[in-house]
């Protein structure tokens, strides 16, 4: 049975030890302050902290253990395999793709997709192995390809969190309950789930209808980051879709 | 049994057939262009084209008409119910907040929220009356607040979208297919269904991770629209958020 340590309580952490204590694993979860129930014997060590704490976790975690014979891996999107490197012998990076809150329940772990990356043969295969024990979805991607699939997961997930806290906020101003527009939230999503995002494009910038966006941009006016986010976007698909 | 034309066979005069030709009422679609099949009968007469064609199919219908006693609504979220006042007596507006796609199947039409504005009692009645048929969530809202409330579904609905785009496209780049991170968007929204989408927020800007900011501002440096979208909503978030 594998020994797994997850380095870091935070959102990324307490979900995958949620996650993994499910499967045929010893899984425990570490404070990333003082390392405290690290014995050196595990056969994985998970980073699941702060993409700018890496280094220093990864200092102090070296420092402990002494003939480290297991793997290392961190849970970052955007950060190079290689800040693992002098640290570690086996190293690599295990990402799942998903947006974790601590206080919200992940309705199923075994969709969200998970990315490896490994220095050597044998380290990639211990983390798929590890990685299939929890998702259905394993992927191999290089540091460069994974950073790129971040970026992409920002705009796909907390840009469009941030569309929605948009709409509150302006419902909000005439005392319309955001519960009328859930089910546009609702339907739009599943749009994109079905098919290809470019189809299900609408909305006053597809039609080209540059009055309703001259108006709407004209009822933003008290509001200069809304008006310029409106007006961007609304650019960006006047453009993408003007050969139609 | 109500006699009810849509005048206009785009993606919201479809819909709102298909969904009214399931209640007990006389609905048939109309061709905005030769307004072919409009009695003077009706009950109801739904306007269902683009915004800016409104008055042009407003003259033209009321020129058809004579001694009309029924209501004529039309279908828009930022237009206002006066644009037909002059052409016909009992007016108003019936506005379902969905997105529409000709090719895309509603799962539930039921849920989608519809929103209703009368020149009078007996037209708000008979509005009402016939939205109930069709819709659970029937409101009353005038010009001005629907006007908002469009505003705020095309950031939760078409730019939402747009993001989903912009993913799509980051993601082509790399050749990763855009399934991966479909389980993503399926959560994203799950959440704010379930809770007010201020709490789900997630992601570098919320955390106010700058280096993560920085790196992938970067990697947009040849593609200047998604930058300059990329930077302004994560200023909204961190400004957002800084208090926290």
């Amino acid at each position: 049975m594998k020994r797994i340590a997850i380095v870091g309580t935070g959102n990324v952490g307490l979900h995958l030890s949620r996650s993994l204590s499910t499967t045929d694993t010893e899984t425990y979860l570490v404070n990333s302050r003082d390392l405290d129930g690290i014995t050196g014997t595990e056969d994985l060590i998970l980073i699941a902290v702060t993409d700018s704490a890496i280094p220093s976790v990864s200092e102090r975690l070296s420092a402990t253990l002494k003939d480290f014979q297991g793997i290392v891996a961190h849970t970052a999107g955007s950060v190079d395999a290689d800040v693992l490197k002098g640290y570690f012998e086996n190293y690599g990076v295990f990402y799942p793709l998903q947006t974790f809150s601590k206080k919200i329940e992940i309705d199923n772990y075994r969709e969200i997709p998970i990315f490896i990356e490994g220095n050597s043969e044998n380290t990639i295969h211990v983390l798929k192995e590890v990685a299939s024990l929890c998702f259905e979805n394993v992927y191999e991607l290089f540091s460069e390809a994974r950073e790129k699939l971040h970026l992409a997961s920002v705009f796909a997930c907390n840009f469009v969190n941030a569309m929605y806290v948009m709409a509150a906020d302006i419902l909000q101003e005439e005392g319309i309950p955001f519960d009328v527009i859930r089910p546009l939230i609702r339907q739009s999503a599943e749009k994109a789930l079905k098919n290809e995002p470019e189809a299900c494009q609408t909305g006053p910038a597809r039609r080209g209808d540059t009055d309703i966006i001259r108006k709407h941009t004209e009822k933003l006016e008290n509001n200069e980051s809304l008006k310029k986010i409106y007006s961007e976007i609304s650019e960006f698909i006047k453009k993408r879709y003007e050969q139609d």
